[in-house]
């Protein structure tokens, strides 16, 4: 078996931590990578779902003979936590082994306990590191939603959009089936399954009266919880015999509108402030977070998309960027404004990836929270 | 020495000759590689210079034991020419030696020698393939321009773009310095002196005053063309003390008008004939190409652009596209319309690079000439 160095042993870690997307909320993704004292690997694990095994325990499971922890290297991508909560604290089992250290590649969020998972650990006569070879940017990404949920105790919102490259997301008709390939949409499946609600706006559900679900194989069975933006109520007399709602429980149906003093016939239903003819926009997280969702992945028109560009809520934006030219056509920031180019909406960490003929450019742009 | 396999061979005979961009015109960029009869690298090399040795020349140039070449095989990206010019015919030279193979990645596009070149080898009882194994696309990009100019009778015309992820190039009120990073201006420089001329218009002269020649190092000799398009002949009053004969020979500037009647003060001129008001696009490549032009990089502002972009003329765009948002603002794109997204303009092959925080979407959009 040939050796792992600490940043090979990280990112294997973060990758093993990807492996629970979708099924651990409200905890951070985390994975965990455990090597031998000559570096070679004994087993790595992920937390795959809340209210079950943490990372750390998982790789420790994947190990057959317990006399290879001896002297043993763990690295995780969240330091180890220090509470008993639903499972037991990681920090304690692991104090209890033989290994001689923990490498950690964020150190805990949570003013409270932060720090202290490392400390159990140096008390029992471990090594207990922050990780500094690199992959930052990859570790906050990969628990970005709990950290989000943590330090400004709101919902992480993604916003997702199809693109041609001359930054077109429809043609001036409003037709928009298909920018981008059949290798794009498989990967929106899959983060649409990623985050804990898909939200669209009117535009999309009265023009395509799309399902809005995940048909990625690993989301088969979970709840598919929507978000219906709707500061009028126009769905109400529509929504009961929509697609929404063959894919998904009346209670997993969500609709937001201003205050209307009126019930839709199905579903659960908000209401938030008005403001300036639609509604507050900056209202409506407290009022989802309260729901218990605490990551929304905005899939929707141009006219919600840049509603919400221009409000300043998004912390990730997949923008899925079609290799073709559309010329006039709908923009999916109209109405956004800068008056100098300084002052642009700057994508922090952007990276690509290439679905088919398509490319995914994704970072985080600059909140209004920040 | 590890041994290479043919389509790692052929990927680094493509490396190769890509070492000759700027200096080949109009021959095509070809690389090649030889292999001992152990399938291990005996050399290398690549066309650096019309009028010079072509690339298998050069490789066999490298290779200090002739009796390494017993049974060798020869990787080349281009049929070897069958023809004497300006240099002898590379086949009949590679038939004269012990080599067992000549495995080239295109067929010779002039029909009255391709495939003769092969004939020459195999008559000498070498064994002459096509290479089947891939890199298709990657082959045939790296003599593009000859391809285009062999084929089409023309010549070949790149288009560069630097735009927000949203595609806009300026804000509304022309600001565009800069959008893109100093990693993507960089290798603009390098693209300027890859093209035999960059082309330039009107907005960009008056508003800018630029140099548009390169300054990456491999070009600090070379002779800097540039094409001003001035269908009005407006430049003409600030030509003679404008920053672009503070770079160039005034006979590397070639003028571009309408039927004037009228000689600009310095420079070459081209009187294109008039076409709604500006002048005939179509009617350029004849003109340029009796300039002795064979490709051309054009990197104007919008209104140049979307011109090229709506004549269908453009071989090979390179979109810079800087991870921002800027909203309102300038298209490159903006006239050209299209009726369907199946008739929006696609680029074949595309393919993303990362330049500092910035991506280059490049690829090859269709034109009215195929």
């Amino acid at each position: 078996m040939a050796e792992l160095s600490p940043l090979a042993a990280m990112r294997l870690a973060i990758e093993e931590g990807k492996k629970g997307a979708g099924f651990v909320s409200p905890n951070p993704l985390v994975g965990c990578v455990i090597l031998d004292r000559d570096h070679n690997l004994l087993g790595k694990g992920h937390h795959a779902k809340v209210g079950e095994n943490h990372a750390e325990i998982n790789a420790l499971a994947e190990i057959e003979d317990p006399g290879r922890l001896d002297g043993a290297h763990v690295f995780v991508t969240l330091e180890p936590c220090a509470h008993e909560g639903r499972t037991p604290s990681c920090a304690k089992i692991l104090a209890k082994l033989p290994i001689a250290s923990v490498t950690y590649g964020i150190q805990d969020p949570n003013p409270l306990v932060s720090g202290q998972g490392a400390s159990i650990l140096r008390a029992a006569g471990k090594s207990a590191l922050l990780f500094r070879e690199g992959l930052q940017s990859e570790l906050e990404e990969l628990a970005e939603i709990f950290f989000t949920n943590m330090r400004e105790k709101r919902p992480f919102i993604a916003l997702k959009v199809a693109q041609s490259l001359d930054g077109k997301v429809a043609l001036n008709d409003g037709t928009s089936q298909w920018i981008t390939g059949e290798a794009s949409r498989a990967h929106v499946q899959y983060l649409r399954g990623c985050y804990d609600a898909v939200v669209t706006g009117m535009g999309t559900f009265l023009r395509d009266d799309p399902r809005m679900n995940s048909r990625h194989p690993r989301f088969e069975n979970k709840a598919q919880k929507l978000v219906l933006l709707d500061p009028e109520g126009k769905s109400f007399a529509k929504i009961k015999d929509s697609n929404l709602l063959t894919v998904r429980a009346p209670e997993d149906l969500i609709i937001v509108t201003g205050p209307l003093g009126m019930e839709p016939p199905v579903g659960r239903h908000i209401e938030v402030p008005d403001a300036e003819g639609s509604f507050d926009m900056f209202s409506l997280l407290p009022a989802l977070q309260a729901e218990g969702l605490h990551s929304l992945f905005v899939e929707s028109g141009p006219y919600t998309a840049s509603q919400f560009i221009r409000s300043k809520m998004i912390d990730r934006l997949y923008a899925f960027v079609a290799p073709i030219l559309i010329g006039e056509g709908l923009d999916w920031t109209a109405g956004l404004r800068v008056g100098a180019l300084d002052q642009a909406v700057r994508l922090s960490n952007p990276r690509v990836e290439t679905f088919g003929p398509d490319f995914m450019i994704t970072g985080r742009p600059q909140t209004r929270f920040s």
